[in-house]
């Protein structure tokens, strides 16, 4: 179960995703790794969320693949365009019985086009492709596409909930309560893997919505009973 | 624009959402026709609408044929694999000028799959089907997927928002202050009608939600600035 003596690495954890979700789970006494492909500038990174979320947290900066040793709860923060490589270079890296969380998005970004709009993925989404990349053993969940990288990286509670969607049941608990630690959010239950397809979609829309209205777009599930609700 | 004295046609309005959504517009003042296959049965679901809606409440039954000839605002919500034969059959009726607002979503249950999952269609997504079946000079504008037809169908202000797409800017501002009569709905501009796939998809996943958490789901979208939302 997740406890703060599980380290948790942020695979591309010094872009505004990861920076973000690492300052909230730091300030929550969780033992956060940001990894980066440069080790040095992971611990930059690592000592800039230590100044704002105080000495007493529990964070350090590492290459990718030294986080993922050290770590058995792993997220997955980097654009769509470099996640097979990255997936394919950390896989000897990678800890069986490991939980990777993906929030990566097939954006049209990726190729040139428009981050509104999505790619098709061969698999069905790209929590999905990262799920056919790790080793046998590791648990991929879907989870955090929806949360505004400028709003988690600031310090206010996210007025936003997190769809979790993952197809081992333990797996996709950890990653809820995980989500629940971040002020404000609430982490609901979204079934299979295979619903990473819409949660990624969703973030396409709520890019667009940014654009058109000038906002940091989230999502509220409304109409489903507390229990529903981590 | 939208007022009273342009009736609102509702084809396929005898199912639980197109009565829900008449039943929410009669009460805001609208002039309301409920289209049906049997103009008998369109009659009957008129009549109890006004009765829970009130004597002086302008609400009638016809033929969608007729439906479609009276009004030049056409709701169309019916299950995904009627849509293209009912557009087929009425592509003469329609008049030049109206709006189809299209609420239908390509569930893979229109071919027995599973509610929670969707169809690939063709053209991006069921409005964008519409939108290739509808006579020139219609407007299609997708709107209201995402609102649960148990609730329309009540008495209760809803908790959610609608998120309009189309082609048209002025059909799209008809359809959102349309939206807005809705007691607790919010309307927001979601952008071209292509963006209609992510709404649709959207659906598939509150349907699995309210399987896994028995709810009635719906959404918000937070974060943008107040005049975002109509």
């Amino acid at each position: 179960m997740s406890d703060a003596s599980r380290p948790i690495a942020i695979l591309g954890g010094t872009g505004p995703a990861g920076m973000g979700i690492a300052l909230r789970w730091a300030r929550a006494g969780e033992t956060i790794i940001i990894g980066s492909r440069d080790a040095h500038r992971a611990q930059e990174t690592a000592d800039k969320i230590k100044e704002r979320a105080g000495n007493q947290t529990r964070i350090s900066g590492m290459d990718n693949a030294a986080a993922c040793a050290a770590a058995n709860t792993l997220v997955l923060t980097v654009p769509f365009e470099s996640q097979a490589a990255l997936l394919k270079q950390l896989k000897p890296a990678i800890r069986s019985g490991s939980i990777l969380i993906d929030a990566t998005v097939a954006l049209a970004a990726s190729v040139g086009g428009r981050a509104s709009r999505t790619l098709g993925v061969w698999q069905g989404s790209s929590a999905q492709q990262a799920a056919e990349l790790v080793p046998k053993g590791v648990n991929v969940v879907a989870a955090f596409h929806n949360l505004s990288a400028e709003l988690l990286d600031g310090d206010d509670a996210l007025d936003c909930d997190v769809i979790v969607c993952g197809d081992d049941p333990d797996a996709s608990q950890i990653v809820r309560k995980l989500a629940a630690k971040i002020p404000g959010v609430r982490a609901i239950d979204g079934g299979k893997l295979e619903n990473a397809r819409i949660l990624e979609q969703m973030t396409a829309l709520l890019i667009g919505l940014n654009t058109r209205h000038k906002g940091h777009g989230g999502i509220r599930i409304t109409g489903l009973p507390p229990q529903a609700y981590e």
